[in-house]
């Protein structure tokens, strides 16, 4: 075991055994190849019903790129997802959005501009041979022209009906159901690396416990201190 | 042309040259194959989002069962879905849920209720070759003992995080996306048949006229002396 391993171990004794066999289950589950990012959405309501969504499908990561909106979780509705999913957001740049495709693309994600005003690829044809990060904009006036603009690639939802749009976090949960499902039948490395799971495990635990950022840096260093 | 075909080809003349190329696209896509059903909902909001979900989806026909509440369609979240979606009531019956499902079995649909607890079948695996009818219940109590004894089969919608369900709109959506990708990669004749397009088009085009009706019936009614 690494030093990361052993301070695990011994943080997780401190929580409940239901909770560290969820934590050892969801982490085995958790995908940061594709990542969320919503664009200045207007309702509370919609940023927190697509924490939700990512916390479901087992994305590590949601991006929040605030031009005028102040993003908050309401705690109602993520139904308490905003501990377990990572949220960055992205508020420097003028715009943002241009920041955060830059940053998102040095990591090696493709962008992807969801909207339903294309024909370029849908939900089932859409390349996922690389990393991905999904840009989902605002119900009425959807994304903003630089993202439509600097993206690699844009998507669509099918679909059938008068309907011309789905409310954003359906949106985000037929396209990410399709998508996990396409990953999980090719042969693609999408999930963490058991290195990145005891990272996300341990501030998972962090989080559960109460003062858990001091017990865990305490754990930390007496196994530093027997090492030396 | 038979009858049918007359009264809509001359009806749909009274309606715009956008709304009929509509009329024919979505009809050509809608289908009776899979009916929804929703349970005894507790928030209007719910339901008439899953009318939405269903006119996106293709679906024809919406049942609700109201054993308590009074299902009332929230026309700003189903954005007029309402109207293109055929929405049938069972209210009779102790409770109504047994006579709608007597009522669909008897229609030919296999009873299939969606639940988070069951590894009896998932989105992916379910039979799809007979017409389906899928149960959906309130978002805190789930479905009714009733439905989850006398259904054919139960189905879940795969989850990966530690929040423990969907949104029941956003459930429907997955699970239709899901469903409808799988019976358009199938041979299973699953869409409506011409005969029953000609027909849906028709109520379109009656509800989409004011004095529709009226118009419908007179222009049936000459057709009718013109050809004795």
């Amino acid at each position: 075991m690494n030093l990361d391993e052993k301070v695990y171990s011994e943080l997780v004794q401190l929580v409940s055994e239901h909770k560290r066999e969820l934590f050892d289950e969801i982490a085995a589950q958790r995908t940061d190849y594709i990542n969320v990012v919503i664009e200045n959405l207007y309702k509370e309501h919609n940023a927190s019903a697509v924490l939700r969504t990512c916390d479901c499908y087992g994305i590590k990561k949601l991006h929040v790129i605030e031009n005028e909106n102040q993003y908050k979780v309401n705690r109602d509705i993520a139904l308490g997802a905003g501990k377990w999913v990572d949220v960055e957001t992205h508020t420097l740049g003028k715009p943002p959005a241009l920041e955060c495709i830059k940053t998102l693309k040095q990591r090696g994600y493709k962008i992807i501009a969801t909207t339903p005003h294309t024909d370029e690829f849908d939900i089932y044809n859409l390349p996922v041979d690389e990393p991905m990060a999904f840009f989902f904009g605002t119900e009425f006036s959807g994304l903003s022209d630089e993202v439509l603009e600097q993206c690699d690639m844009r998507v669509k939802v099918p679909m059938y009906g008068f309907t011309e749009s789905f409310n954003i976090s359906v949106s985000a949960a037929i396209l990410l159901s399709a998508l996990r499902k396409r990953l999980n039948d090719s042969s693609f490395i999408w999930k963490l690396s058991e290195e990145d799971q005891i990272t996300l495990k341990t501030e998972w635990c962090i989080k559960n416990l109460s003062r858990g950022k001091e017990i865990e840096s305490e754990i930390r260093r007496r196994l530093i201190e027997k090492e030396l």
